[in-house]
């Protein structure tokens, strides 16, 4: 059986069973539930063990792991002969609002501040909220390791060589049989494996466009994004998302009937930064839509695999019936990062999107295209993804959790169903680019508002990453940035 | 000590040493020298091997390896009682002439052909001339997989994390420390970690250049290049390259002054496809030309690294002082191209080269770097060069032999002093798209010389890869080419 790495980090939780690891974060969630809801308040002393035991019905080491781990956390302490008690006030925080934002596009050094939080990919000395790249700790580093030994010694001679241009046969197999269960009458010819998900956005943009063009963006969006599209001298044409539902069909329909657009980009499940989930009615319109005005649909589902509820959101690529929407995704925030392994679904542009592979790199990294595929294989994504979903749902908990207790009055965050990211809404004063600059010189990473877009916009909000593991010095992080940005307000 | 693998291919040189297989490499190469001046015709009787150990002043054990190695490779046949005797003429052929080319463009679906033989590469069941893969017969794939195997389980959590976006620290260091060994005023912060040349050359034009723009490349030149300049929209101005010396300073002068030029590529140390290596003086002209007309220079120099001659020939880099050139190269052709490990020195464009690698991809896959940086600080680099050298100088050998063989009158072949591939010049009726099509269609494959530009020539040239290790299906894959070449002559 596959056990993911144990580290000082996770120590708690390294005896535990799977089945174990299940139930006692359930207690735990349901523990911070009465907390948030008010029934405990700060100072308050919580049911003894024995109590919980017997209302909850589940055993006493149940429930004292799930109290250790919030204790662990800062959310409670223990008092010797006395119990635990509840050690800060958590009234969750309101959503952000979805603002108004004016239509000049600001400039403000958009571009370096992004290579700013660009600099800090792989810095392994900050305290990270910047980045969304999952934890080392949460990733089946183990079972890679050992699926690599493997394919060095027994397939010495392929792992050395060129892969084929479209990626890895096997590995395409196993991604088209996931896209099969997910309704896509998809084989492994359609797919094209690229250098992560940035590498399938980059090809189809380059495939779909022209310098010059107008591409339709959600507002905010990923920037790596909106850098890419400065790159290639498209400009973006912003079209608003709410946290909860992403973009309307409503406001699509007026963007593309205003501007001549080349191609529209939409991340549908669990847009970054604002988690947003489109609903699937939306979708459907949307795709249907788009395919009517033959306007081409650029999907990145690269989160969608991160879902906290019991089934995976649709892609927007299901709803499809005119190939008119490609579909870029990767394994870089489930599997590993740095195996910078993604993939794409071309359509129809296939053969473009062959020409422009072969003429920016010819071919991906074999090895890890290798291991990759072996592990789909082997059938250890699914299981793995179950505690990737868990462990990434209880970051989230935590940081909202401590969120409510250090950010000034005014701070509103989102809920997002999936992903692995929050966007948060600080006091309209703060001003997100000086809270970074500061952080960054106290050695913790955000990611401030303004580099989500391209207008002047979202100057008070920031996205904190939630894919890593609880630790002590995450708490301070928090501790410091809700001083910095109540001195802003 | 590291040994590469052996395979059934070359089962005879398996219990060889190092040492040894130098010696036996030496008479090999005097007898076929021998053979070629015409001092044995075919069905000559050879010098007995004692006659040859003491001429030759080596052990008989030497004699015979060499004798087997060469009957092995169809060039003499041993008849029972009677000795060895020479198979085949072997007659060298001439130098392929410098064709005048017409200015005008040639469509000619050239990209359909390109598609076509980029098609093939990784493709298992072809006679592959086509594609510069060396066979993984002569990686170092023991010592790659036992150096993955640390990798992934000392450093796992580095492994499967994203690297900083300019590449692993320590494979910039080990390839700084190289570049100070050809004289170049590098340190690790000056270098960029690609997704093999092909990713440098994509950057760096893309930093260098905008849709519309002119850019000087050799001609004949790499076909990928050919393709790239298509997709970003530049349009090729060719300067013709003697398979000697490369282009001519004065050639180019001519071409800078003639066109507003918004960069130079060239390939100064074994050109692919003509092999042509740049005399010193000349390079030192040329990037000193380039930077007095402030036309900046790119450097393809993916082969210098594979010379046969005693010296690693220089980068136009060493010359210069401007920080005008970019240097781009990999490891693609010596350690393993499967692990797609390029890199540039992007010098005064390193933040635009930066942004650009960011939205392209983030960044390189981490293992793979990991293993190349700990293979190169291991030391095991130059050893490794040697023998691949050897190896490559020896496929080279044979192949223009059975050239020399099979291939009709009126044939002609370069005679590089390193790379890894030949530029074949057939008789002017041949069709090289057609001889390519006929061939595939056997099982063979070659590049035909029209892909290699944007103009209308080198229609009866092919260029022939020798980076594969000896087998008989080569000999018979020849004998097909030669028929057909004669046929269509």
């Amino acid at each position: 059986m596959y056990h993911p790495e144990t580290t000082p980090a996770k120590a708690g939780a390294a005896t535990v069973t799977p089945h174990e690891t299940f139930r006692y974060h359930h207690v735990e969630q349901q523990i911070l539930a009465m907390i948030e809801s008010g029934r405990f308040a700060a100072g308050d002393r919580l049911p003894s063990l024995r109590s919980l035991c017997s209302s909850m019905g589940v055993s006493l080491a149940t429930v004292n792991h799930a109290y250790m781990e919030l204790e662990r956390k800062g959310i409670i302490e223990a008092r010797p002969r006395s119990g635990y008690f509840v050690r800060k006030p958590g009234v969750p925080l309101p959503l952000p609002v979805t603002e108004q934002s004016t239509p000049e596009i600001g400039e403000e050094n958009r571009t370096n501040l992004i290579q700013m939080v660009l600099e800090a990919v792989g810095n392994k000395n900050l305290i990270s909220f910047g980045c969304v790249t999952p934890d080392p700790a949460l990733l089946p580093g183990k079972a890679l390791a050992r699926i690599m030994q493997d394919v060095t010694r027994l397939s010495t001679y392929d792992s050395l060589s060129y892969e084929v241009i479209q990626g890895n046969p096997e590995l395409r197999r196993q991604i088209a049989w996931r896209g099969q269960e997910l309704g896509l009458a998809v084989q492994s010819e359609d797919v094209l494996i690229t250098v992560g998900t940035m590498e399938a956005l980059h090809i189809t943009l380059r495939a779909l466009t022209h310098p010059g063009d107008s591409v339709v963006i959600q507002s905010p969006t990923y920037f790596c994004l909106v850098q890419l599209l400065e790159n290639l001298g498209l400009r973006a044409i912003e079209v608003p998302s709410s946290p909860e539902h992403g973009i309307s069909p409503a406001a699509l329909h007026e963007a593309i009937t205003k501007f001549d657009v080349a191609a529209c980009i939409l991340s549908p499940n669990f847009n970054n930064p604002d988690g947003s989930l489109m609903p699937d009615e939306a979708k459907r319109e949307i795709v249907d839509m788009l395919a009517r005005r033959g306007v081409p649909l650029v999907e990145d589902d690269v989160a969608g695999d991160v879902h906290f509820g019991p089934s995976r959101p649709t892609p927007l690529k299901s709803f499809d019936r005119k190939d008119n929407v490609t579909l870029c995704s990767s394994f870089s925030k489930t599997i590993a990062p740095g195996y910078r392994c993604g993939w794409m679904l071309p359509g129809k542009i296939m053969r473009k999107a062959l020409e422009i592979k072969a003429t920016t790199n010819v071919c991906c990294a074999s090895p890890t295209q290798m291991v990759v595929a072996e592990f789909l294989r082997q059938g250890l994504y699914e299981r793995h993804l179950k505690r990737l979903r868990v462990a990434t749902e209880r970051q989230m908990q935590t940081i909202q959790h401590h969120l409510a207790t250090y950010f000034p009055e005014g701070t509103g965050v989102t809920r997002p169903k999936g992903g692995g990211f929050l966007w948060v809404s600080l006091p309209e004063k703060v001003d997100s680019v000086q809270l970074f600059k500061e952080a960054k010189s106290q050695g913790i990473l955000i990611s401030p508002g303004p580099i989500f877009t391209t207008r002047d916009q979202f100057r008070n909000y920031i996205r904190l990453s939630c894919c890593g593991v609880w630790h002590e010095r995450m708490e301070h992080g928090l501790k410091v940035l809700g001083t910095l940005a109540g001195e802003l307000a």
